[in-house]
């Protein structure tokens, strides 16, 4: 049978994805803070460790994103190449050097919510908007100083967080805690539900083909709501460290199986 | 009671619209075509009349918005602020000159629907997407020659029309259909329910501070499907005129009563 | 041109609602509560008067419809003729009689909102969830003593309320707030924005051919959280009378234009 | 760190999946007809081979669920229970003995869909309908003869399936290709992308605590329309067998697993 992904059949063209390549273009908001002491290692299952430097330092991030396959036919039947997506990223040191986790994430289409889990991001649906730069008119905020951009997440008819961020001027970077290859856990517990998984893997991605607009930094506020089905309370921000505006773009061609879970 | 729409309260805050201006930011993709000839016609209501020229011509329009009030506060909470739509714009002839109006329009938002039963737009809900260029990455067309753009719209459940247009190069215009000030009925039966209306206006609108990009023309289909609720087939384009997509700013403040039905 | 609602054409099929009658079958939760002293008085415009016996009294109802036109088409395609709802209603007094009157209300379709703006409810769209009793399996409370049911409402990315409600028994009825002919404003601005409406009615409509299953009462929690679009915190309860849930069918036919305000 | 699913934490609530076991109460709308000679076949991975009666029999499902864990919370939340589905089942033989398989299936939750993968059901996300019986008024058919149905299912803003059923009276089951324990394979590919599986087991799972309402019987029709991302048209039906209604409640306990096809 055919096809990157279920549903596979004779032809494949059922697949819920194309295999890579994926070409993403888009635009993210990066607000950068730090959590309560403690509040990312508590989220680093070993062998995976905190970083050193400024350990508890969180990235969220606002994107919208197009995003098609090596045939690019998603782009004409946009339905199926935009979506947008919330997520909270950290730190963490392995195998002698760092990089950056996803921890909690939300999406609104089923194949980035699936190519999410073949990564390793722990995807959830979720409702996220976020304010676009206008070029001319007077509803948007200009990609200069004084800029204004909002952007929400909502999951299960609550609103989960909520930021704001003011463009001061232009910056060499966009934040250093999302500045990582990603390391990730891939997981499926047995269909036994036993408490034991079928699929326990540790593996890392890095994105290629890398295109960066320039980046705007500025001052950010952010704003953690509760949930019963969330814990963002415990990484909420004590010390909202800055915030950015960037396009970006690039290719997903395929990450690394760093460690087998069961194998170990 | 304050609000300028329902629901009124003292405040006047739950209102579902605050009293213009409204400001918007976006970008409109537009495929010009001919109906069948009397098709238009068969749309317009006594004493409206067909235009002279091309008397069948129809703007088959998709566009992506930000929208806000005189406050600006949506902005910062986009999930207020951000819609798309998609219409069908003919040409009308009424009082010595020629009109734009809107027969058949599908938003997503309540905000923009009410918005619209306001001025005239007879807007139901729909599902809108249309591609967005890219300033970098691989997932999405350059404003250039040879950029390929898709849109669709869907409502309950069946996709009605899609469109595929292919930048050619820049041009003047955005196309003559929608270049008019728009004449508008605004209906509401009366709560007997016995075939006469409570309002029953002929109303006129323009924009006001108008900002355009620069426009693309290119090369454009257009594809009409059957829907038990709509009737898109008749009005089904027998030859595309072209296409165009072009950033747009505009004010809306308000528009003029010309006549009211209730009044003979 | 054809049609009972916009938009009109010569055919008519494309009208976003048929002409009534409008036939409902439907579940529907009620929160009977008492607000802070003079809250529901706040919320009624002149001449309308707050009740005499319990003035603050409310009900927060939620209630899922099956709804279709006299021809019953929409029955065999759902996604025309399902959907949600939350309302508050309170009471009023006017012309020497008692009537129910709707302050705020959310639902989940176009065709719903635009029936309410007909009927003169304040409709936003919504996201509007209830439990739903089940028969048999373990997911679902039974119609019987201890039978628990939760319902929520959100709009703009928000949770708004929240609700739950334990079946303590049978009786007789489901509230008293909701149990008047409903008595509700008709609103459109002028074209012009200039603060004058093109229509203000007040009118009244009551359903006809009521078909009322089992009643169940029990106790029950309302919370209400805050929106910078709403006003539910000034109607928040104070003292929660009881809880009812029943099923209900009826028929709308058309209501009576009580007085047209821009004849006064 | 706990949680059955992703994201995994220290207190696991964030987990989109508690552990089984998970309990299910709804109302299924069965359609069985027959495919094109060898249809069903060519959907089957090797070492699946078709039934020997009646190979090409299918089962079009469409299945309305409130579903929760253990402790029951989501049904006082029911956002975060209720969900809709559509799903193609055909037969298979191996081992022995005869098997159901879901082939596709659109559900429109994302705790549906995860659930979905650990069990091996190929699930995207979809917009799903189906006609509720009424007990009181005129929006809805009576679960009695004559009393009839529709469904639905979109994805992509497209239309996928719909159905029409019309009951003619009670029978004693409610089909037989949805009627035997599920075979399933369940799929991972490496990070990697290089063209082999992470996971590539094949489980069987059976509900448990089964409940069954009253089956009824039927006359029915199937439509099904084309997909740039499905194949249906492959599986479309040829001859109708007949239509079922029915409540059902059951038990997800978990499942086995019969072949690791990495260890193959």
């Amino acid at each position: 049978m055919s096809g990157f992904f279920l549903p596979r059949t004779m032809s494949g063209r059922a697949s819920l994805l194309p295999a890579p390549p994926w070409f993403y273009s888009g635009e993210m908001l990066t607000i950068e803070y730090e959590a309560a002491p403690g509040a990312v290692a508590s989220l680093l299952p070993a062998p995976l460790a905190p970083v050193a430097d400024r350990p508890d330092a969180v990235a969220a991030i606002w994107a919208e994103w197009q995003c098609c396959g090596a045939s690019g036919e998603e782009l004409l039947d946009p339905v199926r190449a935009q979506y947008k997506e919330c997520l909270l990223v950290v730190r963490c040191r392995h195998a002698g050097r760092d990089w950056s986790r996803c921890v909690f994430i939300w999406v609104d289409s089923d194949a980035s919510l699936v190519r999410g889990h073949f990564q390793g991001y722990p995807k959830k649906l979720g409702e996220i908007w976020m304010t676009r730069p206008a070029l001319i008119g007077r509803a948007g905020p200009r990609l200069a100083r004084g800029g204004r951009f909002g952007a929400t997440v909502a999951a299960g008819s609550r609103r989960l967080m909520e930021a704001e961020f003011t463009i001061r001027g232009q910056a060499e970077s966009a934040g250093f805690v999302n500045a990582h290859p990603m390391l990730h856990h891939r997981l499926m517990p047995r269909i036994e539900a036993d408490g034991e998984d079928s699929l326990d893997e540790l593996v890392s991605a890095a994105s290629s083909d890398v295109e960066l607009g320039p980046a705007f930094i500025g001052d950010a506020e952010l704003r953690v709501f509760p949930s019963p089905t969330e814990e963002l309370e415990t990484l909420a921000p004590r010390r909202v460290l800055g915030g950015f505006w960037r396009r970006v773009g690039f290719t997903f061609r395929g990450g690394r199986t760093i460690a087998d879970g069961r194998e170990g």
